[in-house]
């Protein structure tokens, strides 16, 4: 029984997973056709945080060389606006920390290399597959682009939107005031759309990711589409407008006469169509393929869990590799089963912020600005999205958690505060 | 917050989740058609063993009545038909045990009742369900019959066969003298089926039931459509003659002046066709009904998993209700994601066990004869299914378990010895 590892993509997924496998000195080979100076050199990426949980893999993996205590952020800063705007901070447990991928993903791509990782550029053609399947034993698969993105098949009943929830407008900007202490805000602006602007060590030392979610149809869409290159100041004018009348509290931290990207390609925009796919699939001869990351499951970035639960899932999948000797259906039926609940919470917890909030869960609202120990457990879930599923998944389990923790349902929140 | 639970069915299932909710002071009605004394003179049910991990559970719902230090059987003895017939005895770690449900159901129906559960005795129509949805905060199906079995559906590639695999005749019998230490029979003739006989506590104290497992169009089908009320003395010869020419370790133990049915209504023919089912489904007001035992996964009984399966199910589900507060959507699918794993490990491992042997399973079996860890890993797992499909849910599998093992991968076995 040999261990042969071949992993599709050099992301979070493919780079924490091969850099276990190497830990246990088994061959692992990553095919990607993303140089790390192209990749260095190029556009943002996204704005990713890490949360505490995907930080003690990087520390078990000792790839922590940005540690949480020196750039990381201690909580949430929540802003909800409407005639009678609510605001509240809520703490983790330890600290979250975001790192501009353009200097994130080419460490780790040095580090696997000098681990004893193989790493080869280029990209495979649907001819290739059989090859590889010959080759190794299992093929991991990390990246959508490609023939890989066809190979696992679209669950539908879990991919409830047929296009992105939201227009995403997301660049790394000087001139935002941090807050103390640290933390990522958490602005909403009902009917419009979502603000996380998340304190990033980016190339120019640490600045602040503005996340914009803008609702389709509302006042914010269009930056989505409006040209930075094509005009800065039109651009940071419009920016600035929006951000003063909708997430006000992110708004007053700006100072304008230094307020710009960082760097020209600082910025990216576009959407996500929130989906899952099967998680593995049998290749001609019999082996199989397993999905990760995005691959698996690509969810919206409004509650940062896309990353995180790549790194989760490569972590589940690379000690079933080094603890199990035969990689056939059963072998793939139980690496889903163990991970399935954490990654398929996170997606729907994902899929419901990008819905209307219902009653319930404006009174949850109401309730956290009330109470800490339901703002710091919403807080802290965001490492445990399968506890928040818990908490949210339905109107009856938001009223358990207002019950257990003495809180008022503040039924009487009106619906239009959050549409 | 209330916890108001109706079981419909008085099965292994539905009585050990009972049992286990009224240790709990929870409200628990169970609904059934059948009562106990119209059970106790009817006809044999089934042949059922319980492995020790559900003896395990009966201790803890104090329901040991019957203890299997007294009743119980230590083992398996193998015998594989075919021009070199092999032999082979395999240990459990702890006693099975097995009891006519005629006398078992009834005796944990009273428990069940002594300790302040209810039982209603009716057939549920299609019309009442939504009154009992009203009523229950949660339904727990363990019944296939009537309008329940159409509430949950088919789950098609986990349901590979449309038809019995085995034509089944079972019946408890006098005149077989018991194996030293007392042992279950498991007596496989090649392309004709399979013979199980199990030690079993009857009305007539301790006897035999013979569960015989005929291939359809072999030398053996003609069991499980003879008439034994019609002419006994017939159905006892030509059953005689199979059992002498196919199953001949279990022949040489029968005393042919003794030898009959205990009583006349302990025999049951038929068949079953094993079929995996939707674990829960959503009622008209939201609220959900969870299926338990044959409702979920009905299975041949070759290895023995049905009753056991059941109980697990009914002891997943029982400690979810609980410790759990919301019986949504989301707690069906943590219930599932629990049990699932044994559960399906159970259905795959019988359904292969009734398909025709690969190479590698004959040399499983040869290596068996050979090597007792082998023997004793497989019989224990019988309490483990999950465990059992581990080892076997693939022919790479099987001989990883040999090359593990240090046994010879005798591949020169030939096919048609099993087929």
């Amino acid at each position: 029984m040999t261990k042969r590892i071949a992993i599709i993509g050099a992301g979070t997924a493919g780079l924490h997973l091969g850099l276990l496998l190497r830990q246990h000195d088994i061959p692992v080979t990553i095919i990607t056709d993303r140089k790390p100076a192209d990749m260095a050199s190029g556009r943002l990426l996204n704005t990713v945080a890490h949360h505490h949980v995907t930080l003690a893999r990087e520390k078990a993996l000792g790839i922590d060389h940005w540690p949480a205590e020196e750039y990381g952020y201690f909580g949430h800063d929540h802003y909800v606006g409407g005639p009678q705007p609510m605001q509240f901070w809520g703490s983790f447990s330890q600290p979250s920390r975001a790192v501009d991928y353009r200097i994130y993903l080419p460490q780790l791509m040095n580090d696997f290399v000098e681990r004893g990782g193989d790493i080869r550029y280029q990209q495979v053609t649907e001819s290739q597959v059989s090859d590889l399947s010959r080759e190794f034993d299992l093929i991991v698969v990390g990246t959508g682009k490609g023939v890989f993105g066809q190979m696992f098949k679209h669950i539908t009943e879990l991919s409830p939107y047929e296009k992105p929830q939201r227009a995403l407008c997301v660049g790394l900007y000087k001139g935002v005031a941090p807050t103390q202490p640290r933390s990522t805000a958490m602005s909403s602006a009902p009917g419009q759309g979502e603000l996380i602007a998340i304190p990033t060590l980016t190339f120019s030392g640490m600045s602040t990711a503005l996340l914009m979610e803008n609702v389709h149809g509302g006042d914010l869409e269009v930056l989505a589409r409006l040209n930075y290159e094509a005009d800065p100041n039109a651009f940071l004018d419009t920016l600035l407008a929006k951000l003063e009348k909708h997430h006000p509290t992110v708004y007053e931290r700006i100072d304008q006469n230094v307020f710009d990207l960082c760097q020209p390609l600082d910025i990216l925009q576009g959407g996500v169509v929130p989906t899952v796919r099967q998680p593995y699939t049998e290749l001609a001869n019999g082996r199989f393929a397993i999905a990760v990351g995005d691959v698996q499951s690509v969810v919206d970035p409004v509650v940062g869990q896309g990353a995180n639960m790549a790194s989760y899932s490569a972590w589940v999948l690379g000690h079933a590799i080094i603890n199990e000797a035969v990689y056939d259906k059963r072998f793939c039926e139980k690496v889903e089963r163990e991970r399935q609940d954490r990654i398929l919470a996170a997606s729907k917890w994902t899929n419901a912020m990008l819905a209307p909030p219902s009653e319930a869960f404006l009174s949850l609202l109401a309730a956290m600005e009330q109470n800490q120990d339901i703002r710091d457990e919403f807080t802290e879930n965001f490492s445990f999205p399968e506890r928040q599923w818990d908490r949210l998944a339905s109107d009856e389990r938001i009223h358990a958690w207002l019950a257990e923790a003495g809180a008022f349902s503040q039924e009487s929140v009106p619906q239009s505060q959050m549409a």
